[in-house]
């Protein structure tokens, strides 16, 4: 699926991944008032909005990128309904050619971080038969736990060909009070980093490892190391736009092919409506807000990897 | 809702919490075949044995233990209809009095981490409406990503009386290759420790924070010198039995009073009947030797205790 992620992202000419995080405030008035008068003020009604929502965004602009990343906290918080319209999201992303990225950022150890693995990018077994629950692309993983918890996602890699993403160094303010502690003179993510470049290394794909990283665009400095201590990851790379990153700040997370990295926007795209830039679209029009907001996202981190 | 744990565990005289974990080869054939006969080899039949499983279980030792603590993991696995199942299983454990542990191990940020809280442990607002959509009592939280992940937490536990219990040294064999890395000479586990503290003193019940921490029974020595970094934290003790851990090892994580500290146990309980001790009750029997499991268990940490 690496091979996919790569093939895409060639396709489209755009590092970026749509990050469909609908919050119910993201979501136009029109659009949930449509969703309640079918359901009600209800979960059901909620999780309606959500997939009346990521429909509306995947359909204006599927043909202009490689992969969408849902994340899954954003449905799991409205019940069974809500991750019945994760699950929904997913199914249609996948038919539209996109590669899906389950934002879910689990980890356990042993047979629970199996149990996550099949769940989410495998296969569980019952009885004779065999399901597919989630059947997402690739997952985020937590790397907390250590090898334990990452070794059954790499076994299920393998079977299925997925990937997975571990966080490294996240986008947050306080990432770094545990993340940039230093050990031996070198931070903690650093050693993730050489953990997710020793993981990937059993998996490898074309050119790139089945196991990719997370690194926040609000640390442009520290991307630079981390490529270099992880050549073969992808790096998928939160925090651009909303908060804080910019195109020229994330030219050291590419390699020199314009590869190795991806670029996650959610609120500056899905609810770019809201935004005095795209204002002109309307709440009605959001799904066109959004093209437009990939279209600009793209124009800035092309710009800033062809004038490096 | 710690001052109710506490309680549970005062009026139980038991300080355990037993895993509902249940893997589909735990299950005895009778309680599969009857689900598939109904379901068939679907999800949907998993999910209906898994609930009949637990709900023995359940049924034949809630008398004797304060809390359970299900697996999320393993009702994920089998998709919507496992999550399905996993809800059944919190709603009938709190009828039965049980506190409710949801071992969910999220861990994000910001809106991300409020999304996972909110759905867990508070309530979701749709339009003018609130839902509580899983509703657990406890849930676990990783803490890789610092007071970003946890403040959203700490947020709802002070609205909904609610806790969490943040991993610091888990069970597992490779928890030490980030967890025990050493930072100006000690290692991160307990500079994690630190910030649990600090984090629960914001949100204390009458004796203990609503902030509690998971420490491996696997690591006595490392969980005598955690109980003193967190006096008021309550420590979820996982490891107990199948993964190694013993009664005698476990003292060091109570407090002189003999609270501050509950054992879990999975496997060893909801699977007895597979074991040689318990083998005589049968697979037709597997309730009952579940409770003498637990029974077992209870006396193993008493006695320990006693004689410390």
């Amino acid at each position: 699926m690496i091979n996919q992620l790569v093939a895409n992202i060639k396709k489209t000419g755009a590092p970026i991944v749509v990050g469909l995080d609908p919050m119910l405030n993201y979501i136009p008035e029109q659009v949930q008032q449509k969703a309640f008068a079918e359901y009600g003020e209800t979960l059901e009604g909620a999780a309606e909005a959500i997939w009346q929502f990521n429909k509306e965004i995947v359909d204006k602009t599927y043909d202009l990128i490689p992969a969408v990343k849902p994340q899954i906290a954003m449905y799991e918080q409205f019940g069974l309904p809500g991750l019945a319209a994760f699950k929904k999201t997913v199914d249609y992303c996948k038919e539209k050619g996109l590669v899906v990225i389950g934002d879910i950022k689990r980890g356990d150890i042993g047979s629970t971080s199996a149990a996550y693995a099949v769940g989410h990018i495998g296969k569980v077994k019952v009885g004779s038969k065999t399901y597919a629950p989630f059947d997402e692309d690739f997952v985020t993983v937590n790397p907390y736990l250590g090898s334990d918890g990452v070794n059954p996602f790499l076994d299920v890699c393998k079977e299925e060909k997925k990937g997975i993403f571990v966080l490294v160094k996240t986008s947050n303010p306080s990432s770094g009070e545990f993340q940039d502690q230093k050990i031996d003179g070198r931070p903690l993510y650093e050693l993730v980093g050489e953990k997710v470049a020793a993981w990937g290394s059993e998996v490898m794909g074309d050119e790139y490892s089945y196991v990719g990283a997370v690194v926040g665009a609000t640390y442009p400095e520290m991307g630079k190391v981390l490529r270099k201590v992880m050549p073969k990851a992808y790096i998928l790379v939160p925090g651009y736009g909303a908060q804080g990153g910019k195109g020229k700040d994330l030219v050291h997370f590419f390699n020199e092919d314009g590869l190795g990295a991806i670029v996650n926007s959610s609120r500056g795209i899905i609810a770019a409506y809201k935004q005095e830039q795209y204002a002109k679209f309307g709440a009605e029009n959001f799904g066109d807000a959004s093209r437009a907001a990939v279209e600009t996202m793209v124009a800035d981190i092309k710009g800033a990897l062809e004038n490096r």
